[in-house]
């Protein structure tokens, strides 16, 4: 399994991927989900995959080479493209040919997962980031002011915290720690989702991103996981106990504690 | 969709479901999906179901009419069996014979659901309570002290909790109250899940139940989950912001409170 979150708040981009792959749980790896292109001082632009590993490296192969758009006789790549939105059709072309590559060689065998699923994210000249949501199908949606994150993968158990806890107000450095929070849930929870965590920050104005791998020794994340757990813990216990009736009584004690 | 939860503490069992039954967005309804058998002051068995309701509803005909067990020419009921096993034998069997009409009718047509996955839960004459989990395809397992919960329907939003909280010794209401938090969390985020929640509480030594149906005006419920996001936002503000690097900076402030 695989967790990507990507978070887009007012001062910025953040994008979150785990590193754990597996085939099986007997035969686990470890492999980098959040790929960087274009850093060449004006451009930043990251990609966070879930999905079939093979159908991955073909449609990056198929960046690399560049991608023929409608329209267009020469390639394009994703180191040139004039915008974030243009990145994204670029993406999408490319899952369009990577499944079909796929597909020629695998010929509907059953079983054979060869979907994937993207965030796409970035920033070209400095401009506001951009973060998109790239279907297996290549076609894709963009992230809006309403509900500012996406995720890919195993998403159910890291949804709640960004649901209740994120809005396109929240500061940056906060919404890291949301976002490490929804990581750390999914890992409990799902043992497919491992550390290290591939992190990727970018701001409005630097055409530079802070990329930072969170490795299983990291202190912060350590008492975050701790912090949280124990915090959970007394918020229940400062809640009352329920005085719904149980066999044998007529009614509980009301707003026991605890 | 549907949420059920079952927990067997030390002191008791409590089961819980959610009322709502959709075909599309569209089209939503109340259902009842935990159902009550046997009560006859010597016994009470419940069954909390998640899937296809035209399954469950052949299953619940066949056990009023008796279930043919192998070896047995006579029919058997869940109001004489005479262990908890044996209860979860006979919704076993039902369950493959329900299966099979329905699967005589609507003859694999694509995109028919039929699958159904239960909880069984209860106590006869009044000895300790046992929860079983019925597969779709008629077999079981038993939920022992390790993991003493199981879930079926959509699960992930509201496992976190369960995971974090519960052990075999939280007393009964403290119970309650992490199965309501984890119904609370699915609600929030799967609007397939809705109030009202019916809940039965089983307790060893008592051979009745407490059946309770939470609505929407339930001031417990209501309180329980505002005073939870409350919690929870307090509990994240509470923890360090984290001080890696951000673009255009070399360093965070080290634990920055937020």
């Amino acid at each position: 399994m695989t967790y990507c979150v990507g978070l887009l708040v007012k001062e910025g981009l953040v994008m979150m991927a785990d590193t754990r792959t597996n085939a099986g749980i007997d035969n686990i790896s470890t492999y980098r989900k959040l790929r960087v292109f274009g850093e060449d001082g004006k451009r930043i632009i990251s990609i966070a995959s879930a999905g079939s590993l093979s159908t991955t490296q073909a449609l990056v192969n198929r960046l690399h080479e560049g991608v023929k758009m409608p329209g267009n006789d020469e390639p394009e790549f994703l180191e040139t493209a004039p915008t974030m939105f243009r990145v994204a059709q670029i993406v999408g072309e490319a899952m369009v040919g990577a499944k079909k590559d796929i597909e020629a060689v695998v010929q509907q065998q059953e079983g054979v997962e060869i979907g994937v699923t993207l965030l796409v994210g970035g920033s070209i000249d400095g401009r506001a980031p951009r973060l998109f949501l790239i279907y297996g199908e290549g076609n894709f949606i963009e992230c809006g002011l309403d509900t500012p994150y996406f995720q890919v993968g195993e998403l159910k158990y890291g949804k709640p915290v960004l649901d209740r806890m994120l809005d396109y107000r929240t500061p940056l450095r906060k919404a890291i720690k949301i976002a490490l929070v929804s990581m750390n849930s999914t890992m409990r929870s799902n043992l497919g989702v491992g550390l290290p965590i591939d992190m990727l920050v970018v701001r409005p104005g630097h055409s530079t991103a802070a990329v930072t791998r969170i490795e299983e020794n990291d202190p912060y994340y350590h008492d975050l996981g701790a912090s949280w757990a124990a915090a959970l813990k007394d918020a229940l216990n400062n809640i009352p106990d329920p005085a719904y009736p149980l066999p044998g009584e007529d009614s509980g004690p009301v707003a026991a504690k605890s």
